[in-house]
Formats: structure tokens, sequence, C-alpha cells
């Protein structure tokens, strides 16, 4: 049953790449909103055109989206909806940005996809049914040792919950770490390419795709706050990646 | 002649994205130098490759490059050449990696192509002809309201000179910079995308190419470090981008 999901999944966020590279090829005018980060029409159209899809096609179904919250809260089926993650990246004319979809049924993560319209990389899979970049498996060849490198979302995380300090011993003792601000992380600690992702005060919608997609390829999900939050729509962080590297992490994280 | 020389260097960079995928998309061997740094197979034959379509071209012009030293050090005009920026990345499976080529004149930057084989984004430009990537002209159309990014080398880079300070300021003031390790980030300093990169203490391969190419698309270009550095191939650190975000990451390097 899920294979059909998520073929129809795939089908969904086809379009939502168009809508998405028309927008991106043209003005990409933004609003900064009451929060202070930005959208931009594209989240807004993006967002609208996944949720009417999803509507049409499993109307039992509830959706939870970044731009216009929740339907159906009840439903044991949760489709979760990012249209533009990394707006800032978009609106500047940085191609990692993407689109997150994912399914929580009954509360876990069972199917998840990353889009980048920009760059044309899609990872998509679901519980059971392996991981594809690009229509090809991965996670079977994933190079353990390849050379290791970490990665953090942005000091701005941290920050919205006090954790600055985390951060800051996170880069003294990993002087390589890059930032994204993006999904493209994900993507790569999906592949293997990061040894271990570290995102901090995240949402339900940018987390859920890799929460599915990472353990389908082989490695760890480890959620560092209260699984009740997730619940909530409340933020959420997490270390992912390859068991030995999140393990560093955790423990450098600790203190 | 400027423009038959960008024409030959860009027909040479046609080979050696070719050599570099094909390692990329196979086993990415790599060996740890002295100093600590990676070097692969990729780096080695490509560096090999672009000296010799050089010397066969241009055999009274120099050649710098990362990995084979310095050839004809007193000529007027010295090529530079960092076959693969991000070694780190490219091991790992990181698609940003990319080669630098460079030409300076009497050690003024004239020429620069940034190749990104996996991604399959080239900028390439020259003093008085403009900037393309993809062949399609950029810098003509940045627009100075986009939202503004800041982005940084990594952390290990001002380690090198004692300067860790520096960059746990720039963090501090600017807490969504980006890191990024390879010349991704010089790329989308150039087409605006970055409204300013800090880069330091990397070598002259490493920045001649933005160093010619942001200033072409309209952008400026600050050196740190003594100038003469350049010339014995020494570490070198820049501030470029748009002038007003480059002035405020100047001050916030100041303290």
């Amino acid at each position: 049953m899920l294979s059909a999901v998520l073929e129809d999944a795939v089908g969904f966020i086809d379009r939502s790449r168009n809508l998405i590279l028309q927008h991106f090829n043209s003005t990409r005018e933004f609003k900064i909103k009451p929060d202070g980060s930005p959208v931009t029409l594209a989240d807004l159209e993006a967002e609208d055109l996944l949720r009417e899809l999803i509507r049409s096609h499993y109307p039992s179904h509830g959706v939870i989206g970044e731009e216009h919250g929740s339907d159906n809260p009840g439903a044991e089926f949760q489709w979760t909806i990012d249209p533009v993650d990394g707006t800032q990246n978009f609106a500047a004319g940085i191609p990692t940005f993407g689109t997150l979809l994912g399914i929580r049924y009954q509360g876990k993560a069972v199917l998840g996809i990353i889009d980048h319209p920009a760059l044309d990389i899609r990872y998509a899979g679901a519980i059971g049914l392996g991981v594809t970049c690009n229509g090809k498996p991965v996670g079977n060849d994933r190079r353990i040792s390849a050379y290791e490198v970490i990665a953090s979302g942005t000091r701005s995380g941290y920050l919205r919950s006090g954790k600055g300090d985390i951060f800051d011993r996170l880069l003294a003792q990993f002087p390589d770490t890059r930032i994204y601000y993006d999904c493209f992380a994900h993507g790569l600690a999906i592949s293997g390419a990061l040894a271990a992702m570290v995102e901090y005060n995240v949402r339900i919608w940018d987390l859920t795709p890799v929460e599915c997609l990472i353990q389908e390829a082989g490695g760890v999900y480890h959620r560092l706050d209260d699984p009740a939050a997730l619940d909530s729509a409340g933020f959420t962080s997490s270390v992912h990646g390859q068991k030995d590297a999140v393990e560093r992490v955790l423990r450098c994280i600790a203190g």
C-alpha cells in the first residue's frame, strides 16, 4: 500500500517542482513573516498545490504544513509539508533549497521525499521500500571509510533555545564542520556523504522525511528533544547519520 | 587576446571535468598528505592533464598548482590550478567540490574559471569580457535587495593562523552564516546569491579565479593579508562580495 502512496507522492512533487522552479527563475519576491523569517510566493503556492493534491487523493488523511497549519489533526496518516525548506536560500538565489514531503502513520515517520528543484536531485523512499536518489538506490553502498564530514544547521537555530554553547563546542571539537541552512545536508547524510548532521530547533515538517529515509538507508536518527513536542508541531532537534559518528557528536553535545 | 585564452582554458576544463567525473563516480580513493590533508587520484591526474595542456599551448607561461609546485616562475603570465578544490568533499561524496583555473598577468588576476563537474555548473570570465554561468551572463542582474546571506570557510582555516576569535565573532554577529568548505561559495558570491564570503588562510590557486570574476561581475575583492604573500604561494585570505556587505564583515573582523 505504501508503494502506491509513494508513487502518488512523487507525482505531487513533480508538479510542485515545476511551480517552484518558475518562481526561482523569475523575481523570487519574499515577505518577512511576524517571526522574522521570509516567505515567498513559491512557498505559499506550492503548499496550496500539495495540500489540494493530498486532499483530493487522500481525503481522510491529515496534513501539517509550514504555511497553512493543520487539517484533520486526528487522522492516523499525517502528511508533513515544507514547500520551500531554506526560503532564505531560495530568495537569495542559492540553489540548495528543497521541498520536504513526509508521512507519519500513528506518529511514526513512514515515507519521505527531499526534492531539490534547482539542482535536479531527489531522494525518495518509504519504510520497507528502500531509498533512491534520482531513481538509483542509495544506502547499500555507503562507504563507512569515506572521509568523515560533520555538518550542522546555523548557529541561529541553537540560539532559539539558548543552546549557543553547544554550537560553539561542536565547532571547537570539529573545526571542519560545514554549516548548511537547508535540507541539502539531510540528503547528503542519507547518501552517506555526510557522516553526521546536527539540526537544532526546527519543525516536524523539516525532519519527518530524513527521519524515515536515513533509517531506511541504514543510518540512525537520534531525536534530541521530548518526543511529545513532535505531536504539537513544536520545535524538534536531531543528530542523524552513521552510527559511530552520531555517537561522537552526541558525546560532544553532552559536554 | 584574452578571449582566445579564455576559449582555450574552457576547452582544458572540459577535459579535466570528464576525468574528474570518472573518478567521482567510481571509488574516490584518497591518501593523507604529510600536512594532514587528503589527495585523490583525481587531484593528481587532473593537475597533470591541465599542466600538460597549458605547457603545450602556452610554453612561455608559468604554472602554479596545488599538487606539483611551480613551472617558469619568472613568466609574466602565471596560470593557477587547483584541480579539486574541496578534496574532503570530493572524497566523501559531497558534489559541491570544483576545479579552479586562473591566470595572473604581472601579478594581477585577469582570468578565472570555477567548474563544478558533479553539479554541471561553470563560471568563466576574464577582465573586460564579463562573467558567465553555464554560458549566461551573471552580474548585470544582481539583486542588491535580495535576502542577504553571509558565508565563510571552515573554522579550521582561521585556526591555521590563530584567528579562531575572528571566526567566533563573525558567527556571533551573523548567526545565520553558512560554512562552506569548497569553492561552491565563491560561485554564489560571484552570482550575487551570497552577499559576502570570507575565506582565511588558503592559497593563491584557491582565490585567483574569484578575485578576477567577482570584480568583473560588479563586486569587490578585499585581500586581508600581505600582498607579497601571494607571490610566494603562501597563505592568503579575503572578503569578497557586494560592497556594503563586505564592509560590514570587515568591521566585524576588525572587532
